[in-house]
Parts: C-alpha cells; sequence; structure tokens
C-alpha cells in the first residue's frame, strides 16, 4: 500500500486507528480455546467487527512466538485473513527488528514477502545499516523507534547527545538515509509535548502512536500536537479495544470500544480538515 | 546453563567458540535441497562435525523467519536437536528482540520456555522494563547490544551522551538493573581497542563477539584486551565456518576451520591460564 492510499483510506473512513493484535491466550474468551485455532478465531472475530472503523492491524509477533510454530501459524492466517478479506487495510506487523545488513534483508524478506505485511517496526540502535535494507522495499514502510511509551523510554531516548536528545538524534540521522521516504516513526502516546518538537523535525511522516488507553495517553492532546495536514497519524489500542470483554459478546464490545475511537477521531478530521 | 557450567565446559573443550547458523538456502550445497528440511539437515551436519571444537551454536532467527512458518520448523528441530544430542552446549537465539514489559515477556516465554534456548540477545533502546523481563528467568542469560560490529554502530552508539559513549552509558545503566547477573553484552570484534575501556565497566561479564572472520576482526586482539580471568569471551563465526565449502564436503571443510580456530584459541588459553 502507498502512503496516499493509506490518507486516502483516512479520509474515507474518518478514522486513523490502528487496531493491536496482542493476543494473549490467558485473555481471550474461554469457549474460544476448543476451537483448533483460537488465536485466528478470535483475530478474525475482531477483525470482522472493526474493519470499518480502523485503518491498520498491527499484530505484535511476540506473542504469536510464544506459541512456538501453531503461534506463527496463526500469524500466517490472520495475515493473509485481512490481505484477502480486506485488502484497503494497512497492515503492521510490530516486530521490533533490527541487525547487520545481510541479516536485516532476511527479517525484510520476512514481513515484507513470505508473510506481505504493508509495514513493519524496527530499532535504530543499530543504525543505517540495519534499517536501510527495509527502506528498500517499494511501496513498503519501515517504521522506526523514535520516543516510545513505555518508562524506560527515560533511560536512553531522552538523554541529550551533542546537545540535543537522543531520539531526536535518531530521527534527524534517518532522514539521511537511502529511500527515507519509507519511514514512519514510533512516537508514544504518554509524551504528548514531545510532539511538537518531533514534527519540527519530521512534518511530513506518519507517527504510530502506542500508548493511547490502557497505557494512559490522551487521544486530543496527541491530535492537537502531532496531527499534520495529512493527518498523519496512526493510533494504537489494542488491549482497551480487544478484550473489552471476555464473554461470548467480545466482538460486539471491541466494536463498541473501536466506535468510540472512531467517533472521536472524526470529530478531529472534521474540526482541523 | 549455569555461567559457571559454560565456563567449566570452555576448560574442558580448551575453545570459546559459537558456531552461527545463518542458514540461506541460496548458500549451502546444492545436493541438500532436495531433502525434506534442507536447513535442518545442513545444521545437523555442520553441528555434528563442529560440536567438539565450540562451545555453543547461534542460529540468527532472521535466516529461519525468512522461509515462514517451514523456516521456524527448522529453528524449532535444530535447537531440540542441540539439546538432545548435545546437552553440554550453551544456545544462543540471536533475536535482538526488546519491547514494552509485556510484550518482552512474551519473547522471554517464545525462546526460554517454548524453544528452550539458553540465552537470547536483546536490543536495548526500549530500557529497563524492555530488558528485565528476559533477566528474570533463572538460569537463562539474556545478551544485551552495547558496540554492535557494523558501520552503523557509529551512528548511534558511539556518541557522547553527557559526557560518555552512548554504549558505555548502556553498559553502566544495565549493571542498576534487577538481575543484572543474568546479562551478557555484544561487543563487535572489529573495533578491539574499546575492550579495554569495556572491561573497566563489566569486568565479570560473558562478552558475545561476532566479527571476527568475514568482517575483518583480529582474534589476537580481542583477547588480548577482552579476556579476563574466566576467558569471559564466547567469539562467534558464522559464514567464516558454515560456508568454507558449498560442495559435497562442506560439513568436513567447516570442521577444519572451527579446527583452526579451536587451535588459535587453545594456544591463548594456554598461554594466559
Amino acid at each position: 500500500m502507498t502512503t496516499q492510499q493509506l490518507i486516502e483510506q483516512i479520509k474515507i473512513k474518518k478514522s486513523f486507528l490502528a487496531v493491536g493484535l496482542d493476543v494473549d491466550l490467558d485473555k481471550i474468551p474461554k469457549h474460544l480455546l476448543e476451537l483448533e485455532d483460537p488465536i485466528f478465531e478470535f483475530n478474525k472475530a475482531i477483525i470482522d467487527a472493526t474493519h470499518d472503523l480502523c485503518v491498520a492491524y498491527k499484530p505484535n509477533t511476540a506473542f504469536y512466538e510464544a506459541y512456538g510454530i501453531k503461534g506463527w501459524m496463526s500469524l500466517q492466517k490472520t495475515i493473509n485473513y485481512i490481505n484477502e478479506t480486506y485488502p484497503d487495510i494497512f497492515t503492521i506487523a510490530d516486530a521490533k527488528r533490527g541487525d547487520i545488513g545481510n541479516t536485516s534483508s532476511m527479517y525484510a524478506k520476512a514481513f515484507f514477502e513470505d508473510l506481505n505485511f504493508d509495514s513493519v517496526t524496527v530499532a535504530p540502535y543499530m543504525g543505517k545499516d540495519s534499517v536501510e535494507p527495509f527502506l528498500a522495499f517499494e511501496n513498503k514502510h519501515t517504521i522506526m523507534l523514535a520516543l516510545t511509551s513505555n518508562e524506560g523510554a527515560f533511560d536512553f531516548q531522552t538523554l541529550t547527545v551533542d546537545g540535543k536528545e537522543l531520539y531526536k538524534q535518531v530521527l534527524e540521522t534517518s532522514k539521511t538515509w537511502k529511500n527515507c521516504e519509507n519511514l514512519m516513526y514510533v512516537v508514544g502516546a504518554t509524551k504528548a509535548e514531545y510532539f511538537t518538537e518531533i514534527r519540527k523535525i519530521v512534518p511530513d511522516s506518519f507517527l504510530l502512536v502506542p500508548g493511547v488507553g490502557a497505557q494512559g495517553g490522551s487521544l486530543s492532546e496527541v491530535c492537537k500536537y502531532g496531527m499534520n495536514a495529512n493527518v498523519g497519524l496512526l493510533i494504537n489500542s489494542s488491549r482497551g479495544i480487544i478484550y473489552a470483554s471476555n464473554g461470548t459478546d467480545f466482538a460486539e464490545k471491541a466494536r463498541a470500544e473501536a466506535l468510540k475511537m472512531q467517533q472521536e477521531m472524526e470529530g478531529i478530521i472534521s474540526l482541523k480538515f
């Protein structure tokens, strides 16, 4: 999917919601555990119930890898289901990968070719040659960690490097990399006041924003400081939507939570555009 | 495996070699491609030919994920084969994972429980709460990136943060984390002159050292500056050993390369201890 197509979807759906598919067998409704592939059945129900309210799904690979081969099969079935049934949805493999060049090429192959995701999250610590192999894929998007939503973000990301914080250095340096137009960035919602500074460095890039909801970030604050002329935001919610209920009504309740977020987004979009 | 058991294996085998199992179907001998699981058959042959010369195997997960479910099955068969056939071998999942706390817990479960690796590599960018879930596992080891062997290491790792380089800050901060005795660190061999400084910060920790061989690092230089009283080094070689030949003699040639390294290591150990 091209960036332009993503922007069109946001305008059509009046939503910039990404639903995180972080599926934990301990948290899903008990009646699903009797099925052959409970993780896929859970995802399928959530997707069918929310696909018109969101523009992206973001499975977090950890939650699939934890179940070994069965988990990887659930991931494959989930991405195939989305791509076949709802081809207008933007898909994010939240994998936070990154390694030396030839290894990053293999990760890119795994997520962009074998699984056919539109995008993958990567970590910046190993620098240019660990990220450029991902950027080489046309119409695929590489979402690099900048400022994350967790407490540990303050361990290194906000330390001052040559007069500016490390996450700003990461943003600025990445703009010099080959095919950097394929970059998006992860910026946590729990730090809304940072968005103004971030938008000075990457005014046009899409930002994937975790931390609204369960982690305490405010949607309106993020939009106030982080939105650009093309919206430029993908707001992720995982637990707040997918675990809205653990009864047989889980999909219906997930839809209700997604609808609340979509409506708040529609309000913001209609004010700004 | 405990650190003490790893040290004993190093003394018994007079080797601190880790063999990287970065298996690329384009590079392995053509005759293996006819078999049902060429990646596993390649690994099995390499392992059988080298297990007495090395103390560790390090499959790089990217090379398995790139082949989807089949690749993940090859990884599972490989780790099971090592654990069942050569239980004295230390196993490293080179995965470079790291995410917010509940997600890192799932990755730890994937590699320490589901696959039963002794250790996993992690990235430090997201800080304390992204690494501590790995450290919570007893007799499992978390190998954190400090200073990597690639060119991109100079993009961020060597920038000066509050008067010292970021990789030193990473090393120092990590020593304050809970269960930090379960930490080891990745330090690239291509930067041997840095080992003196690193040993001032982490004198007792094991260092996993990539970059000897194909990437140009010198074994003797690394040992000169990086060895401690318990050796404290695991030197990784991947391509230089596993792709020594792409003919039917590949395992024999891999053994010859591993033997060269083991003998150089034996020489160094006998001089120092």
